[in-house]
């Protein structure tokens, strides 16, 4: 039968589709949060019954933290790992939600059709984009196209400490020849796009300290070293003038971006303008000399994500603080070393200490950039599935942000991953009023059973 | 009668004196928190009440705040004023008080006898001193040794909203021929001293603002513009790599300091290493070339005393944030320009933004350094009298702080000031444990009689 028939199978099922969606998202499995610790377990029921329906082996396992969901279907041709994740983000503030987070709806906007609700686009509206493809075409064939490991975790949201430890408990079971990771989105809301680069990430926590306790300004300062100065000071030296990072070695392992990539990014228009626009800027703050899509894709980064010292209530209170902190975080890229940029920044930041200050530091996480495997025969496959699905042509794009889990793929199982997904920057993931637009939700099901038809051939 | 009767009856009265000190003490007039209003008045009450009974002409008098005390007493000599205030600190953290903060105890500790409450130093222990002197004077001589005004304050410790109003609506009543301010402390602990020059202060709060809302570092680190390391440098620029401060015209106005009163700055044997050793610290931190009583004296500051912005919670989220915030306060000396600094700040944070960013400031207070008339026959008399009294010769000393009522003399009623008060570092004024050192409050006492008898011949 025709990959025609389980295209025209999705379009006739998409109202169902649409509300076993929403008995999902119905489900507040909130993931750092303790109290919705049975609503993650009801959504890893409810996976895996439909799983089972579909003729998977599926099972809920357990974990320190919340299940994960396993399935196994499928016999013959390439051996396909999905992953998605069924826990969401917390929901406050919620007084900013114009309708219940938990209470789905479709609503018609001003952009098209959306599906409401925390969750909607990640990873629930994601992830069930496979799953309605593998129904289609169960529905039509009889059976799946192929012998496919589903994987759905319920800790994404939570920085994912089972994950890891029952990667290299199950390896074997878990291994396939590549995987299939649904939690990206469209390029510029319209065009298809498979990410094959990730940015990598380290972050770390510093706290300045001098006198013993806060003094008072008017009877010390002058006198006594300000650690919130030192801290600026610090912080400001990590810059050169052109935006370049100042630590030693941090350039070492970043790629120059290859004349095909750049020619191919390039040729995606991305208007600057209307990226930036949307969020009040107007002007790339990045390296000199950097387009704006080499800055947020090929470039590394350091940026201040918080920093506090003394008084920061109403009014005004003249004290020198005793202590100053900030949480600083690199992006990184190509083989850049995130343990050797956090002992680069702990030696730089020591470096700059006058007297009486002393400095502390925490760790949080580091982690590699990724480069996905673009000469695997499924990439150009997926390419050209996607392009025939939608108006534009599918690119190979870069991603700016971390998502660990490929990473962990390649180094616990030895598998590489594919990350194709269908979300807008609009979703408001992780924000009130999450959204996922239904064109995503049933152009995204098409194109999962395009790829899977193609990658039957791989 | 001689001033020897006098000493002497302050000796004798000393346990009454205590008694009246802790009754004053026991009424909770914290003039910031609402709740306190009525105590407030009670402490105003009990004053007026104390002063009734010493002969002065004593009326507690409404303001929009909380009310003042003004009593008139005494015939002939020289006019004096004598200033104070009655009310007294928050005592957050209570679980910091060793005993409740309103149930004063007379306490023998390794550096000697003490009592302990909210307000026994500052300022209720230091105004009783003034008080009590009065009383032992009227008691020996039957009448006040010449004229006094005493006027005491409800709201020095929540930023004095009513001082300047009042003073203006009552200028001739409260004008006299110098002030008599009680609210400094011994030099060293040992040393009685005269405040002769006061730092000014401006305080300014600037926030910088670029994206319409937080973002996600992922998705925009190396494009966006960040507010946090904007302001990290525009802090870093307002210093030199000397400890200069950058604002153009800065400096005019601070003065050099006279060979004069460097030498006797010189001769107090300054012990930087236990002044700083106190609170943790080993090294002054100021602008190089100065000692450490000119950086804390005659050196105009510019201090961070709280910065804030992006996540300052437990963990780590990667956001660029929308804003960065700092609060900067300027301390002044000789006769530079609180409006004209304000204004340079201003200019230069403007001057170091880059595209995309706002600031906006808020200012918090602005007073010019003051500096005593130490020419008026009455500071070399009182020091003299001091001198008679401690087993150290008097000292005029600078004060790195501003204590703003000073100023506000001058200005509204042309009247100078001279500040002898008799607190020590350690007496943890605004912190937990108050105390404040009986040597003090007796010495202080028998200091005032004989600063009376001198000034009888002023």
């Amino acid at each position: 039968m025709s990959l025609a028939a389980t295209l025209d199978r999705i379009d006739a099922d998409l109202d169902d589709a649409l509300k076993r969606l929403s008995e999902l998202i119905r489900i507040p499995s909130i993931s750092t949060d303790p109290v919705h610790a049975g609503d993650c377990d009801l959504a890893a029921d409810r996976l895996v019954a439909d799983l089972a329906g579909l003729g998977f082996r599926a099972e809920k396992r357990a974990t320190p933290g919340h299940p994960m969901v396993v399935a196994q279907g499928g016999e013959g041709g390439p051996h396909l790992m999905f992953y998605g994740h069924y826990d969401v983000q917390p929901v406050d503030p919620l007084d900013l939600w114009d309708r219940p987070p938990f209470e789905p709806e479709i609503l018609d906007t001003p952009d098209g059709r959306v599906i409401h609700g925390r969750g909607a686009s990640d990873d629930k509206g994601q992830l069930m984009t496979f799953i309605e493809a593998c129904r289609a075409w169960k529905a039509v064939h009889g059976a799946l196209p192929c012998r496919i490991t589903v994987f759905l975790e319920g800790e994404e949201e939570s920085g994912s400490p089972s994950l890891v430890p029952f990667l290299r408990d199950n390896a074997d079971e878990l291994r396939a020849d590549i995987a299939l990771i649904c939690d990206t989105g469209l390029f510029d809301g319209r065009v298809p796009a498979i990410v094959t680069q990730l940015r990598g990430l380290v972050g770390e926590q510093v706290t300045i300290s001098a006198a013993s306790r806060d003094l008072h300004s008017g009877g010390y300062g002058g006198l006594a070293a300000n650690p919130a100065r030192v801290l600026a000071r610090i912080l400001t030296g990590l810059h050169d003038a052109t935006g370049r990072v100042t630590l030693p070695g941090f350039y070492d392992g970043v790629p120059k971006l290859s004349a095909d990539l750049k020619a191919q990014w390039d040729a995606l228009g991305f208007d600057t303008d209307r990226f930036l626009g949307s969020v009040g800027l107007t002007t790339p703050a990045g390296e000199a000399g950097k387009t704006p899509l080499e800055m947020l894709w090929s470039e590394p980064t350091c940026e201040i994500n918080g920093m506090w010292s003394g008084y920061t209530g109403a009014g005004f209170k003249t004290v020198l603080p005793a202590k100053a902190h900030a949480k600083v975080s690199f992006r990184l890229v190509g083989t850049q070393d995130p343990a050797a940029i956090r002992a680069a920044f702990r030696a730089q930041v020591e470096a700059g200490l006058p007297p009486d200050c002393t400095a502390e530091f925490e760790a949080h996480g580091g982690s590699p950039a990724s480069q996905m495997a673009t000469d695997h025969p499924a990439f150009a496959k997926a390419r050209e599935a996607l392009s025939d699905e939608w108006p534009d042509p599918a690119a190979f794009i870069g991603g700016g942000g971390s998502i660990p889990v490929a990473g962990h793929f390649k180094t616990e199982l030895g598998m590489d991953s594919m990350l194709i997904g269908f979300a807008h920057d609009s979703d408001r993931i992780h924000s009130p009023n999450e959204k996922y637009d239904l064109a995503s939700f049933h152009k995204g099901i098409r194109s999962w059973a395009r790829i899977l038809a193609a990658l039957r051939e791989v």
